[in-house]
């Protein structure tokens, strides 16, 4: 069993799809807990309070009382600081805070120093999602047997770290913990060059005119599948983690040229090792 | 309702995937259509009689007799015109010929030479498949609801085009007519490319070493799920479409440079713009 939760008051700010879902899975697990959702639609607040996501909403974070002893910021990549900065007046001396970002270095950055020693920063990624969006899509497993990358520093306080830690895994995630460097150059092989690479896939077909609309199958079907997501998400992601993109995209690329050539010589031999060690490596890489 | 099948015993020649589940779509839908099972591997074959995918086999289809009035190639691209070669003294006069190979403009060039006058011989490929291969894969739905290409030529025989045409459409099959090579380079893009992509991304990953294993979530493994193909299918398949496939391969790379240097640039409009294009084709064209 997981230990039970180190606070009693947890704030929400975002309740999309990741804020919607972390509402539900933390009232089915934890009852007893008081969730305030904070965000500026009162329509999308409303419509998380009606589907059971938060126990309460409140747009102005400014005159909660009492305050909150936890918040996890769910806001997109690049409203996590400034999300962080219009909730501290709502947050007990010490409070844990944490975010869902998909990029780090920048996120963790910020919010230490926006932190300062009032209130204790851990940053949070967890690897669960779609490409649909808002708290329509939420629902309460959809952490469930995911994993949790948490990013501390050496400035992290190790109790804030733990309370991060056992939060996530109160929900049923694995946690992982690496430096914010490291996740941003993993994530963005694993997540935002895939999704660059779908992209650049729909623009290609889509060159060929319409008429290519009627042949796709189920093997380009599932390879474009995430070039759905939102283009204003991703938009951030991109900026966000601009160096670890660019990197992942140069070595994409390389791999394609050589690829081409190897094509274009009909070097047999080197054509069936790349697609043998791209199969292998598939097959035994097989996420849950 | 659809018209019967103008034939009684019919050829398939290589019982795999694609093999199989013809077999298998046949005998539910005609049980008294006659199916020979032709092949190498003897294993291979019982196992597609002990399925009930065909009703008899041989390894030695000169020794037919009576001979097939149809027979449907399904050996992987490059052996398809060998295949033909080795079943040609199997077949009545004018029986019909077709195959479900991926790449078309090379297999009705040499299918058409080797049938000459004797049978008639029209290209067709089935829009359906797995990774997974072999007759263990093979099921009697496979192709129902899907699209199947049908590449005539001016040789072409109207009859045998008609009978082709209804041999799908009796499995359930869309039919388009499109000439071999408008195919290949429609394919090129909607199913070779895609192939190639996620391969690419595998070896992207690969060279992050193997911690970023555990870091792979749902979009990584629905981008990548067509690298898990048969390499030997997939070599013979670039090798046969070669310069559609180096066509689209020079397309994909424009499109990934574009996109690169307007995330050196920080482009944030045209950034946005390479994002929304992408989403908002791919839900339009959202394959069946």
């Amino acid at each position: 069993m997981n230990a039970p939760l180190p606070f009693h008051r947890l704030g929400i700010a975002g309740v999309g799809l990741l804020g919607g879902s972390l509402g539900l899975a933390l009232k089915s697990r934890a009852p007893r807990l008081h969730i305030v959702g904070i965000g500026r639609s009162e329509e999308r607040l409303a419509e998380a309070l009606h589907r059971g996501a938060i126990d309460q909403y409140t747009r102005d974070p400014a005159a909660l009382d009492p305050p909150l002893d936890a918040v996890v910021l769910c806001t997109p990549v690049r409203l996590v600081p400034v999300s962080l900065r219009s909730v501290l007046p709502a947050l007990a001396p010490h409070a844990l805070v944490t975010d869902v970002g998909s990029t780090k270095a920048g996120i963790v950055r910020q919010c230490e120093a926006i932190a300062g020693n009032a209130v204790w920063f851990i940053g949070s990624h967890p690897i669960a999602g779609s490409h649909k969006t808002g708290v329509q899509a939420a629902r309460a497993n959809l952490f469930h047997n995911k994993i949790c990358i948490v990013t501390p520093t050496p400035r992290s306080h190790p109790p804030a770290l733990e309370a991060v830690t056992g939060l996530w895994r109160f929900l049923g995630m694995k946690v992982i913990c690496m430096d914010p460097e490291a996740h941003d150059a993993f994530l963005a092989v694993s997540s935002h060059l895939p999704h660059i690479a779908a992209a650049a896939l729909c623009h290609t077909a889509k060159a060929k005119g319409s008429r290519i609309e009627t042949l796709l199958g189920t093997g380009f079907r599932d390879t474009t599948r995430v070039a759905e997501g939102d283009p204003t998400l991703w938009l951030d992601i991109c900026l966000e983690n601009r160096e670890p993109l660019l990197e992942a995209l140069r070595g994409y690329r390389q791999v394609l040229d050589n690829f081409l050539s190897q094509l274009e010589r009909g070097d047999e031999e080197a054509l069936f090792h790349f697609l043998t060690d791209a199969q292998e490596w598939k097959k035994r890489a097989r996420p849950r």
